[in-house]
């Protein structure tokens, strides 16, 4: 369980690290969307390992190959199945973690759930995974994007250095320009500096991005159980080494304002407000401004350090991690945060279309 | 759409908040458990208005009515349906603004998306709806408790007065010597007179609330989109006002975090870390250590203080809301936390009897 | 689990027969619907016990009562919840088989599965469950009714008594002017003889139920694993008793036909076909022609005949059982088999409107 | 929508008959089982185009590549990816009714639904897809073999000649001693020259599978809505040409018999019963006898002989189907019965394991 996302446009996946390939199966994706293969390209190779100096050097092609329900470069309105093969797999270097549970690692866990796991490369837990979420992610923006809704994420943080700014008062258009994707040239250097120092020693450190959603109408969500900041929450949540979320409140310290500082006036028919502290959704609903969160990651967990931990005997064990690993996350996470966002949204719609007859 | 929680335990709710009643069904609770109506019954006295001198007025006896599922004191396995009565409903509180949207208010929203909407109370939007949650999900605490999980949840803030202590160091038996529920007496002072203060003002004031799970054990959870963490993230975000949710990290700043400072070093067979910045799930499975997660909650809109808002037609209007209402939701919330946590915990101890065969 | 009907239009259900009540919960209908309560309760006093002669004679007034998501006659898109009052129940009659495991009831089926059971009245297994399918069922037809579709359903025969003729040549009017509910008087006439002799014999007898919608619109329905008749098979052998289910044919041997004697020429754009052995569904979607479909009930267990079985420590006994019950469940079950093909259909409805952008 | 079969055994899957690929993913399959290729690829080969004289031509090979979730041999857990490549398709078979809708096939109704369609053999409509079920299912089978559970599904009519025995007094060792699977060399010599001279004509012919499971525990099925013998069917009646489904009454006519005739008395406190009229499930979970039931085919919509139709512009046209079809289905859909089976019981299964806490 737990590998299908989405209510109407859902997307399941398989695939380990190491394995012969990933791939996954959209289902419900409506029919006649002319697909763009190279949008979806563009996205994986901002997601792809090896793409600048302060990711991980593995070197994934990470070209997808899409297998089924697309006919003369259309959506047929039937399950779309696509593969990535596993390329550059380099499973010797976790020869010598056989036996280890690393420590923050699902190791452990996926030991003491199942009885036995696939060690090579992090297995069904390795961010490889995201790849697929990137391909229907993407797939949705398109989507999103013939009814006017447009997502951007950037980096707003990597460990203590922070871009202090509402993102109403960025460039959006800016965040590619540099490998770190911070839309703030003078912040996005010192973030840089900062990974190259860490990477350099051995270690990782941790970041926020910050996802922007225009052009949403009012009246997406479903109230009570799957209030649309719930599910984008959830969707944000299930990126590998996401430990916060929230909504709206733009900077401000939410649990310590007053309800007269953050109440939104309404000022016209369309539902446009004065300030927008809701973060563009209220009661569960969007409602005509602007959605933004603000998601939030560990430093992730493989260090190039010597550490202590088990083996599966209980036995004490001091081992050190081998491969190619980031030492900084964010970057590369902002497609995927962009694709998570995108698949919360589209599925959303497509429910609003149920509302009446 | 959007009003079940759950994959096997599973809620599914109804009710607005001056309608004839609210209440809810109870599938999948397992078979031959002993229902302690008294335990339902006092979770549901920790959220009822009327508790306190800094709750709302409004005075329900939120006594719970079982309709089905229970044969001499035990549950069949079959659904168990329940029902509260809106008893002090005064719905004329709320005739002035049938046609206003109130600012930060899901009025604007469930017209959008409904093309009307009971104005009466908040409707459906009303947290009354948690009533509900909590009969569910102290149903669940019951079972878990069976199995050795335990539940704890308290005030961590209101406004900028914060309880600054890991949760290890706080006796949690403490959480209901106070009406606030903070279980520190002297930051629970400040905490109520700032409520009284923010009340007297007719303002409201945002808090934070967290919960702690004890006796997890390791391989609860599932992996990529049902991970443990985001199940509980949805649930929390689910709860009226919530806009942000972390969990681990015990008060550190997760993004600034360096990985080798916050690896938790695995010291036995049975997952015990020296440390818990994983707050007790690694790869979205409980790793065997303490779950706990940080929600929080904005101020609640309702202020009764004038504000500027649209009506129907799209004038500009002033109004002032009457009725009794909160100034800060947080204590009233502690079980209601406490049942989320509880519904995402027992559906995911059930899902984990069908790892293995 | 299995107490939720549909994806999109979803009931969910509670209740057993002898205990405090039974009801449900719509979640999912538009908003915007004008609720025809006389509709609703006209079709649940086609379903009621006591109704005529050759049913039981189980008095319940069978009077529904909403709860919620309903404001001023018109549905809210909130969760409609309902219950009825159990007022007749006599579970005395029920004692003496506490611990009989009564032949072909569900009674030890039950106590395998959940290791307890409400004996009174055969608690959820029950048919009186299905007044919450007419609820719900009586809805959907009025929003069907909306976009043109009509549901009818007839007794098809009882017994060996059989009326052989199509829907086509069958005066759909006359449905209700006899008790058995086959418009056809003269068989009719031959339908309540049967079923009185069998009821003096203290026995039972099975039949068949004969439902047609008209109007459906081509392309509802779901491919692969929620084709339009399967959805329609799995509801119709929901109801207590059903063994068989068919779709098309019109009387013909399925098995022994020839493609080239039973494929449907399409006549024109509309997708009118000159016969319909499809039954109004091609490749699991309608295709713009008559639904129809046939129920085969078994003869219902409870025979006021003794019996042998066995107790629950194994021992051999003979019981016989008490209480009013049907000797022939047809008549009153044809408002639930037509329930249950409007809220197959109401799904297949609103999941279509999310096929395209 | 549709392409899931499954709650907690999940099958997803893709795919068009002559597009690149068709595949799934079996998600929910537990951790630790052996995967036997060898039992998939022979039900695989069951199910093969061409495998006798009276299959279709078309040659695939049919190998199936397992991508993920199998771990040295063992199912690991996490979700199994698997495809087939399509090699033998001829698609331009197909190219003169590229505009035409066919009678009897889902041409219209897919153009209807998703304004376009894939018309290259019948696209995502074509048997071709239950290849991917025998995968799942075959996997599933092997499960329910740990547990004592035997599935065998055989041939019991080709167009009128039919096999009028119960399947207790039939050697189920025998099905595959001849080409048609019917496990009576006598009657299945008629069936081959039945569907030769049919074949020889050009046209088609329907018929009916037995399937049996034996070794399934009392109370596995959900009540209500997810009784066994519905999900069972609609499992079934998602199989291309099935139109009809019944279960236990052992080719009795269920509608005319009574009561005292066919309740099925109880034995002992493993609930054997002395008749099966039941087929193994009473108020929809199994009871511990064999299941049982009967499923039945139409003729398939292509035959070759010259037909009549409309264009996609609505004109009067002729036309006769090229390629390679079946003149009768039933032979090479036993294993895709079986398969079926299996996933309605490894669901139900699991589901079990819920139950109790």
């Amino acid at each position: 369980m737990g590998n299908t996302f989405g209510k109407i446009f859902r997307l399941t996946t398989f695939g380990e690290s190491h394995g012969k390939a990933i791939g996954g199966i959209i289902d419900g994706c409506p029919s006649g969307i002319k697909i763009d293969i190279d949008f979806i390209q563009s996205q994986l190779e901002r997601r792809k390992p090896g793409q600048s100096k302060i990711t991980t050097q593995r070197k994934e092609s990470d070209k997808v190959k899409l297998l089924s329900g697309v006919f003369e470069g259309v959506s047929t309105g039937t399950p779309i199945g696509f593969v990535f093969k596993n390329e550059d797999a380099k499973s010797k270097d976790y020869f010598h973690l056989k036996d280890i549970f690393r420590p923050s690692h699902a190791d452990f866990t996926y030991q003491k759930k199942y009885g036995l796991r696939d060690y090579r490369g992090g297995g069904r837990t390795s961010a490889r995974e995201t790849a697929n979420w990137v391909v229907a992610g993407s797939l949705a923006q398109q989507i999103l994007s013939e009814i006017g809704v447009s997502i951007n994420a950037y980096v707003s943080s990597v460990g203590s250095i922070r871009l202090n700014k509402c993102y109403k008062n960025i460039d959006l258009s800016k965040i590619d320009e540099n490998i770190v994707r911070c839309p703030d040239s003078s912040i996005a250097k010192k973030m840089i500096e900062l990974v190259e120092k860490i990477k350099k020693q051995g270690d990782t450190i941790g970041g926020e991005i910050t996802c922007v959603a225009k052009g949403v109408p009012a009246g997406w969500g479903e109230p009570v159980f799957e209030k649309l900041h719930a599910i984008i929450g959830k969707a944000m949540l299930s990126i590998n080494a996401v430990h916060g979320y929230k909504y709206g409140f733009d900077g401000l310290d939410i649990s310590s304002a007053k309800g007269s500082e953050v109440n939104d006036v309404i000022l016209d028919i369309d539902g446009t407000t004065k300030t927008n502290f809701s973060g563009g959704i209220t009661g569960g609903l969007s409602n005509g401004n602007d959605i933004y969160c603000e998601v939030t990651f560990k430093p992730v967990s493989t260090i190039l350090q010597t550490q202590k931990s088990i083996n599966e005997k209980g036995e004490e064990v001091e081992f050190k991690a081998k491969g190619r690993h980031d030492a900084c996350v964010v970057p590369r996470a902002v497609p995927v945060v962009e694709s998570m966002m995108a698949l919360s949204l589209v599925d959303a719609y497509l429910k609003s279309k149920t509302n009446k007859i």
